[in-house]
Parts: C-alpha cells; sequence; structure tokens
C-alpha cells in the first residue's frame, strides 16, 4: 500500500483501515508525504467525508504522532477545558479561576491563536510579566500548590496535526467534522486529565454554523473521549452575538477581573457558570443547580477573583493590574458608534470578528505582533434596547479605521422588536 | 476573489465561471499558487466534477497559458492525431506514412511519454541517428518537402497544463474527463491543424474502463474543438489486449515496418485504416469506405513504407535499419511463455503493461533511460486457438525477470470457448 493509493481510496469514497491511517500519519511525520499529497488527502477527506471509526483512527494516529504529558498528582481530578473559537470568548479566563477555588485542578496548555482576537495565553500575556513559558517541574508544583496553570504546550502534543492544520487553514478544508475532531481531540487527549469540557460555537462567528453540524461533532469527540475512557460534555452555545461585553486581549481580561469582582453582569459568566457546574458533575457528581450555586457563590466571595490575582503572581505576572483593571492601558478610541434610531440592537458577531482582527487584536500569521490594547468596549448588548444617538460601542485601535468604518455599517442593525438568542442550545 | 475562495466554491460543487479559472490558472503560472493550493483544486474538481462551460474554459486558460504554432502553408490541409495510451499502440507510425502518402501533410509533435512504454518519439528514437529536435524552419521545409514531421514540442505548449499534469500524477487525480479532456485539447489546439482524430483507448490497459466514461470524454474534446473551429473525430478503441503483435521500442517500429510494407496482418493497422479514413473523410471528404481502399493501396504499392523511409531520411535516422529491420539488436530472449492447455489464448493488456515496464521499455520518471530493444514480440495473437507447448510470447529483457515471471502468471489465460473483442467500439 502506497500513500497514493490511499489518497485514491478515500478518492473514491472508500473507509479507510487503521493501517492505513497509521500508514499515511507515520510517513507524514517522517517528511515522506509532500504537501500536495497531504491537501489532496485532505480535500478527499472533506468533500467524502470519514465515518466515526477513520475519524477515530485518525485521532489515535496524530495523538501518537506526538508526545504526552501526565501529572500523575492531578490527572485523576483535573479537566481540561477547550473551545471551538469565538469572539469575545473570555470563558477560560473566568472559569479557571472559579473551578480552583473550588478545589478543581485546571491545567491549561495552549498555543498562540491565528484568528480574529488572541487565544487565551495572548490575553494573559497582556498583564505585563505574565509568564506562558514554564518548565514541568514549574507547571506540577504550581497546579499542587495554586491549583491552577495556564501556559505554553511544554511537549510536542500531536505533531501529526500541526502539519494537517497548517495545510487545512490554506486549502478550504478547515470546516470537517472528522478533521476538526480528530485535531481537537488528539491535542485534548495528550494531556491526562479525567474531564474534558467543550464549549461549541455555533453561530455567524464561529465555523458551525447550523445545529445539526454542531451535534455531530459534539457526538463525535465525545464518543471519541469515551474510547480513551475520558468523562467528557459538549456545550453547544451561542455565537451570533460576540460573548460579553469587550473584545480584545486588555479589555478581554479587564472584563474577566470585574465579572470575577462580581461588578458586572456578562454571558460570559453564563456560559462559564453552565461549562463549570458540568465539570463539577462529571468530577465530583454534584447536581447542575447546585453546582452553579456554587459558582455563583465562589464570585459572590471573591475566592474566584482571589484566585485569579494568585495564578497571575505565581506565574510572575503584575498583580497591581488585576487590583486595578484601570492600569491597562488601552490603544486609542478611535471610532464610537451611535444608534441611529431607538429600538433593540443586533450585533453580528462576524463583523466584530473582523473588526477587531482590523484593530489589532488578533494575528493572521504566526509571529505576527498583537496589539494587547486593541479591541471593541460595548456599551450597549446584544437585544438592549437602545435610542437615537446612544453609544453602542467603542473601538480602540492605533491603526487606519477607515476599512473598520465601513464593516461598522453592517456589524449591527436597529431592530423595532424585541428578539432573544438562545445561549447554550444544547449539552452533549 | 482570491485562490482559496475558488478552491472552496469548486468543494461545494458550485460552477466556476470564466474569469475564476482564468485567475486561478494565470497566477498558477506565474507561480504565485502553491502545490498544496492546486492539488486541493484538483481533488475538488475531480470528485465534484465540472461541466462543459468550466471544462472549455479550463482548456482555454492552458492554452492562453502557453506558446502557440500555425505554420501557414500546411494548416488548412493538416490533422494531428492524438492516442490516449495503450499498450502496443504504435498507430501514429503507421498513419502518419499512410497519409502522408495520400498527400495529407501531419505535424506530429509528442513530448516524452511517462508510462508503461516509450511515447512515439521514443520509439523513433531507436532509430539510429533520428533526430527529434528540429528547429521551426526544419520543420516546415520538411513538412513542405516532405509532407510529415514527427518530433519534439519546438514551443511551450500549454504550459499550465505540464503544472497540472505533473501534479495530477502524485496526488490520484489522473482519470477526470473534465481534466483529461481540458489537458489533450489545450495542448492540440496550440498547434492549427485543421482536423484532429483522437483514438480513445477502452480497457484494461487504458486509464478509461468503460464505454460511458469513454463516449462523455470523446463528446467533452469533440465539442471543445468545435468551438475552436477544428474538424474532430474520436474513436473508441479497445484496449482489452496489446495492440499488434509487439510491445517494445525497437519491436515496435520492426512491426511498423513489416506492416507498412504489407508482410503481416495486424489490428494496429485495422484501427489506423480507419482513424486515417476519418481522416480522409474531414479533409478530403472521401467516404469511409473508399478512404479505406486509398489506404489499403498505399501499402499494397509500398508509397506508405517508401515515405516512412523519407520521414527517417529527413530526419537523419539511418535508413538501412528501415531497409532490413533484423538489424535492430533487441535486448536478451529472456523468457518464452507457452501454452499450457489447447484453447483461446486471451491476453490482459494491463498486465502486459507492467512487464513491458518492468522490462525496460518505459519509464516512470522523466529522464529515466528506456532499453529500446527491450519489449514483448507474440507468437500467437488474442483470441487466437492455441495448442500445449506453442509459444504465446518471447519476452526480450536484460534487467531481472523475477518480478516479471510472476506477473506472466496471469497476464494470458487459454479458454476453451472462442471469444470475439470488439476493434472498435463508435467513431464520435
Amino acid at each position: 500500500m502506497k500513500i497514493i493509493d490511499i489518497i485514491e481510496l478515500k478518492r473514491d469514497g472508500k473507509m479507510l483501515s487503521k493501517e492505513q491511517i497509521d500508514l499515511f500519519i507515520d510517513e507524514m511525520v517522517k517528511g515522506k508525504v509532500p504537501d500536495y499529497q497531504i491537501s489532496a488527502f485532505l480535500m478527499a477527506s472533506f468533500i467524502n467525508g470519514m465515518n466515526f471509526d477513520e475519524t477515530y483512527y485518525l485521532t489515535d494516529a496524530m495523538l501518537n504522532s506526538g508526545e504526552t504529558l501526565d501529572i500523575k498528582e492531578i490527572s485523576e481530578n483535573s479537566y481540561d477545558k477547550h473551545s471551538t473559537g469565538g469572539i469575545g470568548d473570555k470563558v477560560s479566563l473566568i472559569l479557571i479561576p472559579i473551578l480552583s477555588a473550588l478545589g478543581i485542578p485546571a491545567l491549561k496548555m495552549s498555543g498562540r491563536a491565528l484568528g480574529f482576537t488572541g487565544g487565551t495565553i495572548d490575553k494573559l500575556e497582556s498583564i505585563p510579566g505574565f509568564k506562558i513559558d514554564l518548565s514541568e517541574a514549574e507547571i506540577s508544583s504550581q497546579v499542587k500548590s495554586v491549583g491552577a496553570v495556564i501556559c505554553e504546550a511544554t511537549k510536542k502534543f500531536a505533531i501529526a496535526d500541526k502539519i494537517l492544520y497548517a495545510l487545512r487553514d490554506v486549502t478550504a478544508t478547515v470546516e470537517s467534522i472528522p478533521l476538526i475532531a480528530s485535531s481537537i481531540m488528539s491535542k485534548k487527549l495528550a494531556i491526562n486529565n479525567k474531564a474534558l469540557i467543550i464549549d461549541l460555537k455555533m453561530g455567524s462567528g464561529a465555523f458551525m454554523k447550523n445545529i445539526e453540524d454542531a451535534r455531530k461533532l459534539a457526538h463525535t469527540m465525545k464518543d471519541i473521549a469515551i474510547r480513551y475512557n475520558r468523562l467528557c460534555k459538549v456545550a453547544i452555545t451561542n455565537m451570533d452575538a460576540p460573548l460579553g461585553y469587550t473584545i480584545g486581549n486588555d479589555l478581554e481580561i479587564i472584563e474577566t477581573i470585574q465579572i470575577l469582582k462580581g461588578e458586572r453582569k456578562s454571558k460570559a459568566l453564563d456560559i462559564s457558570a453552565t461549562l463549570g457546574a458540568y465539570v463539577l458533575k462529571m468530577l465530583k457528581g454534584v447536581e447542575i443547580e447546585e453546582g452553579i450555586r456554587m459558582i455563583n457563590e465562589t464570585i459572590e466571595n471573591h475566592t474566584a477573583y482571589e484566585k485569579l490575582i494568585e495564578i497571575v503572581k505565581a506565574q510572575g505576572g503584575d498583580i497591581s493590574y488585576i487590583k486595578d483593571e484601570s492600569k491597562f492601558s488601552l490603544s486609542n478610541k478611535a471610532l464610537s458608534i451611535y444608534a441611529d434610531s431607538d429600538g433593540y440592537v443586533k450585533y453580528d458577531a462576524y463583523k466584530f470578528g473582523k473588526i477587531s482582527l482590523l484593530s489589532g487584536c488578533g494575528r493572521e500569521k504566526k509571529n505576527e505582533k498583537i496589539d494587547y490594547g486593541a479591541g471593541i468596549l460595548f456599551n450597549k448588548m446584544d437585544g438592549e434596547y437602545v435610542k437615537k444617538g446612544d453609544i453602542l460601542y467603542d473601538i480602540y485601535c492605533n491603526k487606519d479605521i477607515s476599512e473598520i468604518k465601513l464593516l461598522t455599517q453592517s456589524a449591527s442593525r436597529i431592530l423595532s422588536e424585541p428578539f432573544e438568542r438562545q445561549l447554550i442550545y444544547e449539552v452533549i
């Protein structure tokens, strides 16, 4: 069996065996499969699909292509959280201190994100001094002392995924359920945590656009987790409007602080509470309602906020920023957008993703510099009643805003009738 | 519109516009589209197909990507012949002298073939001294004096096709009707000939396996030719058994000489006669039956054979080989295969293709050396009644024959009942 025969089988819609998928991934990781064959394989897999067994074999081959990490002292009691990516998504930043305050340790490793906004570690890096490159000894000791670590990957997990992902991005083969599921799960399974909670975003600002596909992806990921004896829940959540009242790096840290202090309401907290409650249920057998009560308590009694300070301090960050978020120096307030009539404001997450990228929040290429101070601060929330002349949101940006200005024209609409968006569609 | 958007459209089965296809091909020829994007596009086009308009746009874009050639003195009266490739296919070698003897000039340019056996120019190069790299002045003068030239391409025709073809070969995207049709036609249309005759091989030794696909491909190519105001006929012919009684380079030249001298019968002549008759009909309005009579006359009166000598002489070849084909020094007669029972022998073209490649007749990679003296000489023809112990065929080969030996076990069968294969399925 040669690589081209495997491509041909997938081209013709045939099911691939474990041996064939292993061979493809092994040879690929050894550098023996040229990019053009990998991308032909990806396109054939995208169009013709893969069944569950193939997706599981692919996950397993990718998982085995890299190293794994097992911190014995915590793995029986720890969880990992993954988001498929959304606009204004600071859920990890909120959830980790909350659960840590409740005695559930988190070991979260992420890569730098490509996309509309920075990823979790980019956001944390906007806190002066915050260190994301930790040794394994540092991680182990911090998990034990503080109960949470958020850092860069220390090992080469799922090497095959990096190769595939780089090509998927440039060959229009990203939005494929088997390819997404195997990509996520191969990385998540590389670190031994008992439970996994996945926030599957759906809507204009996410790559999943409809509930059928989202359900399929959720079940695929969950069924893969089960094969590895992990506990897993997947929440399908709304990404038609940006999440919370900020988008950006500094700005989302500020929102996180305000939420954990209990100063402001945010849908980002509502989602965090639900995800957290499911983790408590998986690991501690706590009922969902009780879990949400426990979580709200960590906000009221500031234990989650104190935990955030502890994490930042342990990783070398300047905690004076957490104690006084006005210390963050945002970029220029370049543009304020006003309501042009009375009514209910409706935002489009996708447009705000583009605005945030143009404002400097995110990166399109690796090693591109991020403007931590850039972003969007909402004055009026999606669905809120506004009056003509109200400020809807401000854009912080040190770049040219002409293209952003154009985008703002279609990023919001004012409707005469009230509307509601379901925040959490389903938990699978 | 970016390249990735075009890939995405084809991925989703959408029809591409002329502008989109032109953009893709233009950027590709400029070297701005990386291989992995080209192969993703090829796989998407393979699986989702292209309709006639897209195939025509693709042909046109590829044609325009390269140079063209127009030799005014002959183009109104000349034809080109193309074969989609078969085992033992020496039809061009037979047809060109025949039609040339009847006053129909041929300007045939080919590249070196990759595949089971050498291409037409490889075969001609087995004649000592035969020159295939001619200047345009030489071509023009030879067409006028001799009436036929068979040489390498002098210009860079259909540059885009070379890029696409190299990738199709290694990404399992060869056997696609729109991709095949556009590849063939972009090259054929680059040289101005009034008529085009295409020999579309179908069967185990060809890439077309069934009549429905063959018909579709034939109609696509013909309809493209019509858009360029060319006359075109496509003959769908049998490639389940090797064509004629030889496979190889020296050996096929020997068969050609013997056929043109009228010394031996061969199905290669039957196909040549039919294709030639259609050319005579297209260019001279001659009825098919009369055309075949005229062609047979060129064999009987040796005018076709004399024309072959003229062509070889004009291109610097040693005509003593044409006058006495025993001068060709074949490779070692390495293996003789005998009938193991009485009955009707049935050959499998595909297996003989593999045997001929292993014996050294063809090449898998550019610049690989060909063994001109290698090949297969059939003693008994496909369908012929044989007696146990009769020699079926001899293999000439200077290489290791262990793998060949294995292949011979399944390359022929002896049947108890007579059978017939249709030689020409349809002319479209």
